[in-house]
């Protein structure tokens, strides 16, 4: 790629990949096998102790944080762009981020607390996050409202004197079905009249706060993704400090701009990943199994699947790396149509791949045996969180039409 | 449509709606919460006592049996088009076919024995099966070859004196889970080194002989679809009398291209039932959101969705009715092109349509609390089970070439 | 096919194809060369004079004006779903509607004066027209809005007394450049401020009348579509008689509506016969071209597009005869979603086969030693004329959703 | 974008753009007229005056031979990568390459003989061709056989004494209907016997050599592409001196691998430059025509198209940045999968967006009033000018496995 990684992520990056062949392939049946027993034990919600074996081992390898693009007490420092082809590794083992602490929705949480909080909140979260001590949640969207529409939020944070009451109802809230997870990021509106985009604000609201529920997990495609999970929380009369605010009322929209651009572009990081690992399984599946009188390999109706997937992948990387490198260069904000972009592209992209993976593995490819179905299932769903496809298509379309409408002018 | 339903049909839609508003959706919610008490409880493979219960109720309504195109005691004798728009209705609620006595893999194994079978099979098996009282699994699919091609199959059934001695690893025998089911049709080779289309035989094999047994369940996404299944099966020496083989030696290619005909153009009405449901949603759904100031129902790429839903619903429900209509007429052999393009179509198309209803729930599409994820999980897999896509292709290119190869002599 | 072909359709059927066999096949290079020397002479408006020998052949042998479905003086009588195989076959032959007098847009406007006109404008413009003696064209479509929005049409319809004033420009006005052409229907506005489908009014405008200009024929890809052509007519003070209104004032929206619906289903007949061509073309040349060591017919990537030209073809030809049959049954008006329907599928189906014909015969594929790149551009056009997919999918996606509002009630 | 031209790129471009804002897009209507007017009289063949006025210009601006990688005497040295965006450009007006001696196929005929000729070869032919004083042809594709398997060429060249002569009928000469056209490169089999890859030779044949017939043009959609044109050419007894080979008997394969890749990613480069142009034009139309109340721009079906079409073209153009760069670094051969998968990537994408547009325009999208249909005709023949599609993906998907395999061993 003409976009080679620097000398520092070239680095980084072999020594995850050892890490990865040393470490995370081996044990991705113990990984299954210890969920697996906990399920039978009827709780799946426990702390991992793979995760937790091989979290000093990433850290002492040098393989921790990442993600964290402006340096804070010396951890991170890495850009976007050179963070981009070692977020891609993790994206080919679904729970190995939490080892390099590299997990979303942490990365997002952190990069907001950096970002927008006060020292003070940086002492008391950031720290024991970055440590990975503790994991957090971003409470954002809400069941009953279509909440790709921020005006839609009903999530109520009333002022009463020193604290804010927080009233409400969230959904998909990731990550908060861990044990670790002890910190929230709530969207609520502070100012339900106030101007369309100074209505909402977000506060930090602990765990385990008086009128904190955790209700239940969300499946996806009949995955409970736990630990970490997707849960429906309830916040009913929730107080904390009114010091707890990110930023200052009314700036929730701000920061959830902000905030959604490194999540996002993650994501997509990670869909690369995924596509690339599917494509590999594609390929050795079909040159081992014979159909026939030949090896499914050499029917040209999948030449053109593996060529259209290499085609794909590698544009959709490109595409990736570019988002990268203008959000290093201009910022989050002037990289909104990229991010949008990269947004609509990869996890697409990503999808139909593993779907053609699954397709070649034939019965195999849609169950436990392979990790292909629960790729997809994954894969399919980020086309839906932080924004559906439909929404940034929009946020695209409408940056292009004003470019014509100036060019006209 | 223009293939209206016969009278007979009609009148039996009517009922069979009836019992579906009276009996069926209002139980929808029962039937998960039986089913996640079983699985709290750590055994999914249950009897349903819900379904225990509605059998009886369908079989007073006349429901019963509709599947069964030649009539047996008194039990059938509905056409394929007839039965066409019946099986679709029970598509929208995946449970419901059991109720019914219609439920895969029973109707094509029923049809198997009522069109193959000796008396003796069918008095012993036949008539439990259409009393309800047992169910059965078809054993044909093996892990570790490609087995679309029936040359491929490994499982050895060997003639020892008065007895068949079966050996051979199965997978994806769906409905062996259930405690009712009790009877195997077993497909392997009698004759390895015969030609190709005759080295396959079909035996009856009863569940509880020794040798058997039903080692895991395979998952479809992280659906386990308990208590029916997807069973991986271990035949180790299994002896049964060589009275148990299905029409004689080396006639199991044959016998599998019969019964293949109305399974798989029952997963097509099915498919078609489920793609219907998942539009409604889909409205629905679309009509109560609103999302930057009007309803989600009045963006115009929707409206392309739903059209495009309508369109592709109604296309391949036209050429079920078709090929139904064919098989009616002409017989299963001839109609096999008809077959292989419903095969390819209508699963392809529950899929487009299931996956953009998901789209439109937004998060909700891909969790338990809708329909959807749920049924995307089932007819991604009907793309696969009786022959992937590619095959049935193949097998349409292969009859198109012939025809204009034929016409230019 | 389930829907066969009526006894009376069946025969009209045979001899159609002996006709197509002696008459029309056979004489396709000598229309081309006829064509081409009337360009190489400057003036390619001409009479072809091999169109005006087999039109007499074709009245002789019974095949002419079956496209009337309500019968006029021993004329026509042949409902849609019985001239819908006749229509698909003459869609092979792009110039072959002429020989039968079943070319568009005569078709439609010959349906419209007999279902729309006085006894007096049969006499004067249908009779000539059943007889082959004169073309026609429809002026609708305006250069300067969007014209599938029918309140946008400029063109005036201004009443002076006993004559009417028209002054308008319109293009696309099929079949105005043959010297045959010698009535047009115009469509303008006689009530600009009236309610929204009241403005419109259709007046018959002889070719000849004072103030009429055909300016220039507009191209299709670099197609000209001589000597029918698509033209751009000036309409400047044009006066006609108030008796050549049709219907009345204010009734234009409500004959489009009716004059459309068997222009639409017309052209997916026709649809569903060039793709049938094409992918008979398609066979025939993968089956006669060798690469890397065999026929491209054994590229398996082949055989997915063959079959699926074959599913395509054969759902858009069911849906076509449904909603013939809903045209026969119910009304045009009430079989409008139908209508809408296949005029979405059947174009975009026949673009993707042709194309895929074209793909499967190289370089040459986009020439004109094949039928090919004309048949796509021809194709291609109709998923714009008489209203844009766009539009439709729109009427489709409305319909639906007041099906399910209404179920919700 | 994150690959930014290189300053010399970027002052060339900045040149390049205003050249065309001075002297390209005012001139489109004149350019035109003047085809038109050789039409009318009989002969498009002929030089263009357009064109000869512009030339001059071009090159005093300095904007002359920048395609040309490897210096020769003073002229070109511009690497791929800094040629791409410039390249871009000249895409938006198809005529216009010409203007700036970078037109196809000479452009792929002056490398060719810069890399693989004689000293007096390039005296003889190249100076001329980069002076722009006489232009080139490429005989390789024949109508007879799938010529993307060179293998099936079918031209003779034997040697006699010391001429070569040259028998064989060969079509799509692109440029060869130029008056200005006085040299072809030949491909034809000096060893039809001898190993697959070593039959090949390619020979320098002066156009009025004797027994050489520029037979006719091959249209692309109804356009002729004069005065350029696709030609069939005839060569019968043609003898040229022995000194005419380039590079030796049996090299033909390997300069023809040498030659297509430059002469493919040229075409890309201009793809991209024409969905650019298309998207623009979309947009434009979009906001300016209103239909139900308000500007097309504002539906969301066409949001989703700009934003598509935003993603596609930004993604194939980084794909094609990264291959220009990869054959600057590593050399066309080392370069042979990025090649492939840009010659697939890039016109499928450009057809895509043109065909967007032309919707976008309703029936005026097909017609001359816009440059879309011919942009569309030219860009679908892109799928099939030097290897069509599939042997592009096939080539793909070998590199691609034979990777697996590797990394399996």
């Amino acid at each position: 790629m003409f976009a080679d990684p620097s000398p520092r992520a070239q680095d980084l990056l072999q020594r995850l990949r050892q890490f990865f062949d040393q470490h995370i392939y081996p044990n991705e049946e113990r990984y299954h096998r210890e969920m697996a027993e906990f399920r039978r034990q009827g709780d799946p919600w426990q702390i991992v102790p793979l995760i937790e074996e091989l979290k000093p081992k990433a850290r002492a390898a040098g393989l921790w944080n990442m993600f964290l693009p402006h340096p804070y007490k010396g951890q991170g420092g890495l850009s976007n762009l050179d963070y981009a082809p070692l977020c891609e590794v993790m994206g080919r083992v679904v729970w190995s981020g939490e080892v390099f602490n590299c997990s979303a929705p942490d990365t997002g949480n952190m990069e907001t607390i950096e970002r927008y909080g006060t020292e003070a909140h940086k002492e008391q979260w950031l720290q024991p996050l970055l440590a990975g001590e503790i994991r957090s949640a971003f409470l954002m969207t809400e069941p009953q409202v279509a909440s790709s529409d921020a005006t839609n939020i009903q999530c109520s944070i009333r002022r009463d004197g020193d604290e804010y009451v927080i009233n409400g109802r969230k959904w998909f809230s990731s990550g908060a079905g861990s044990p670790h997870c002890q910190i929230f990021i709530v969207m609520g509106k502070t100012d339900p009249e106030g101007p369309r985009h100074a209505q909402q604000s977000m506060v930090l609201v602990p765990r385990d706060t008086k009128g904190v529920t955790v209700l239940r997990h969300l499946s996806v495609f009949g995955y409970d993704d736990a630990p970490h999970g997707h849960m429906e929380v309830l916040l009913e009369d929730v107080r904390v400090p009114v010091s707890n605010i990110l930023l200052g009322e009314g700036r929730g929209f701000e920061i959830a701009q902000g905030r959604l651009g490194p999540g996002r572009i993650h994501h997509c990081m990670r869909s690369i990943g995924a596509a690339e690992r599917a494509l590999e399984m594609m390929c050795d599946r079909l040159q081992s199994r014979i159909a026939f009188g030949k090896p499914l390999a050499e029917q040209s109706v999948w030449h053109e699947r593996i060529a259209e997937s290499r085609c794909m992948i590698d544009q959709a990387r490109l595409l990736t790396l570019n988002a990268a490198w203008k959000m290093d260069t201009v910022g989050n904000k002037q990289a909104r149509a990229e991010i949008a972009m990269i947004k609509v592209v990869a996890p697409n992209m990503s999808c139909k791949v593993v779907d053609w993976a699954i397709q070649a593995h034939g019965g195999g490819g849609v169950s436990q045996d392979f990790w292909l179905a629960e790729a997809y299932a994954h894969q399919r769903t980020v086309r839906l969180v932080d924004g559906p496809d439909e929404v940034h298509r929009n946020a695209i379309a409408k940056l292009e039409l004003g470019k014509r409408a100036a060019a006209r002018r």
